[in-house]
């Protein structure tokens, strides 16, 4: 039997496993809580994480690193953005120079800013060029229930990504290759930030109307970013640019959203973290992408409002009102 | 007082009345029915289209088209795509050269697939560079509600751009200019369709992955069909394209949404009608879009799907799963 190794067990990364596990691949699906990997292995749930959902038999939870990766063809890391880092390094000594790298965590290093496959590349001793990174508009509650998807793997090398999308595809889960991994990186932290500021407006009672320039906004902004970065333009037009935003922005299933419905609402931000009791990688990556937007020298309102809210006691409804009145008067501007 | 006339009195013509009125405009809306103008003149309410709003006393129907069009400044044309051509017919005779024309309607006219602005210049006697196209993200219900909306009015006169700008901004109706009056035509139009295909992915149960691909798609083939008409590709990421396209496919007051979702659900298409009981577009110009990708030689797969169920009695779901499973393994294939 084929092997795979997912790291770590949270929603994204369970459900990612179940793609593999779908594909025929026994999986090590591994995490530090010795808990979790005995309800996943004995009872087939991760029910913290994806309530209501049975996980396939051959994925198996380990907390042992070296067992994880052992004779592994692929490993996928789905770390949180901020423990991305140290599970690299837990990975690194047991990692076989042919086993494929794949990513799918949407953030930024915090301090660094250093997008994901650069910190994997580093703690790896890879080159950048062989990492693959994983997004687009994909809820992990929809990928698990088998309901049809659409995703990206992003690499320099083509043949590492090849590798990747002839892993994980099925009939239900369509991937799609690429080679512009700085976009792909870029568009999906960036979105996690309009869709806190969608469920900002939302929370403050504004309408779809409001949502929707928010959203074109947003694009726009993700694209200038990514662009200064390297990236290609085309890219934000596709589905990890508007499809993943689409998907972040309009679903009850996106935790940023939630987030940002919550501070619209009037609730306190340690209360919102508290009450979705999961990772809002969106709060940190707006704290990233203020910094990256003074480094690169570009304009990127929605981000600098959500960083007022966030850090700085900003009223939400001033900020939402700011971001609907300081639109240009020629819309091709903010653009040009 | 400063007036302006606006024909027709469905829902969106009203909500553009309201903001004329709010402007402080003297507002001649006209419609055939003498009955509307009646409960407009004496309840100031339009029950059949924006139930439950109350209108500006400012805001005066008429059946009388002269009466309409005497001494106005601008005229707002929003019939159905269908009718626009009887319509600019029955205002030419009095209508003033100094008049700016604007029309906010979102189709083509059936047969010859002519955009609004060309009917209207044949009929008027005036050059298309001259009309005005008001578009973007913008639903009939929030306008008039004064919920926050941002919205694009395309010539290729930016002096009449100007003017339709100053005519209709206000604190909560922000209005951009642009000079892509091909751009804002054919994304204003070919949403619909896409909209369309959204309501029927989740009307079949699809989640809200399938319908972030099926956005970004349509996306693609907006773009496509608008290029080969002779729009600028830029267009399609402002609020005209992406902007409208979201709001239309992820929003419960869209029309066209709602048609795709009951068709998914199993009702046929007369019943559909029926049960909306006001124009769905996107029905109509899916049958126009058919034409136009032949005459283009534009790919414009999800618009062939909604073609064969709406026409030609594919089952829904054998037109989505189509749509998932023919996308290209080369993400920007069709883009290209």
């Amino acid at each position: 039997m084929r092997r795979a190794a997912v790291l770590v067990a949270g929603s994204w990364g369970t459900a990612l496993a179940s793609v593999l596990a779908s594909n025929g691949y026994l999986v090590a699906l591994w995490t530090r809580n010795e808990g979790q990997a005995k309800e996943i292995n004995e009872k087939h749930t991760n029910s913290r994480f994806l309530p209501e959902c049975e996980l396939p038999v051959n994925i198996v939870a380990t907390t042992d690193m070296e067992q994880a990766l052992k004779d592994a063809e692929l490993v996928l890391f789905v770390a949180p953005s901020s423990a991305m880092r140290q599970v690299a390094q837990a990975a690194a000594p047991h990692l076989s120079p042919e086993t494929l790298c794949v990513h799918a965590t949407k953030g930024f290093e915090t301090n660094t800013f250093k997008r994901m496959s650069i910190v994997l590349a580093e703690e790896l001793g890879r080159s950048a060029s062989e990492i693959v990174v994983l997004t687009g508009p994909s809820h992990a509650e929809e990928v698990i229930r088998k309901q049809p998807t659409t995703v990206v793997v992003a690499s320099e090398s083509i043949e590492a990504a090849e590798k990747a999308q002839d892993a994980l595809i099925n009939s239900d889960f369509r991937v799609y290759t690429n080679r512009d991994v700085i976009g792909a990186e870029v568009a999906g932290a960036i979105k996690n930030i309009i869709a806190l500021g969608a469920g900002l407006s939302d929370g403050l009672g504004f309408g779809d109307n409001a949502k929707a320039a928010l959203l074109t906004r947003g694009l726009a902004e993700i694209g200038r970013l990514g662009t200064a970065m390297g990236a290609s333009p085309m890219t934000f037009a596709g589905l990890a640019g508007v499809g993943d935003l689409v998907a972040t922005c309009t679903s009850k299933h996106s935790r940023n959203w939630r987030a940002g419905y919550l501070l619209g609402d009037g609730t306190p931000l340690e209360q919102v973290l508290d009450k979705i009791g999961m990772v809002v990688e969106g709060v940190r990556t707006t704290q990233n992408a203020y910094q990256l937007s003074r480094q690169f020298h570009v304009e990127m309102p929605i981000t600098n409002q959500l960083y007022e809210v966030l850090f700085e006691g900003k009223p939400p409804k001033a900020a939402v009102e700011q971001l609907m009145g300081r639109l240009k008067t020629h819309e091709m501007e903010p653009l040009e």
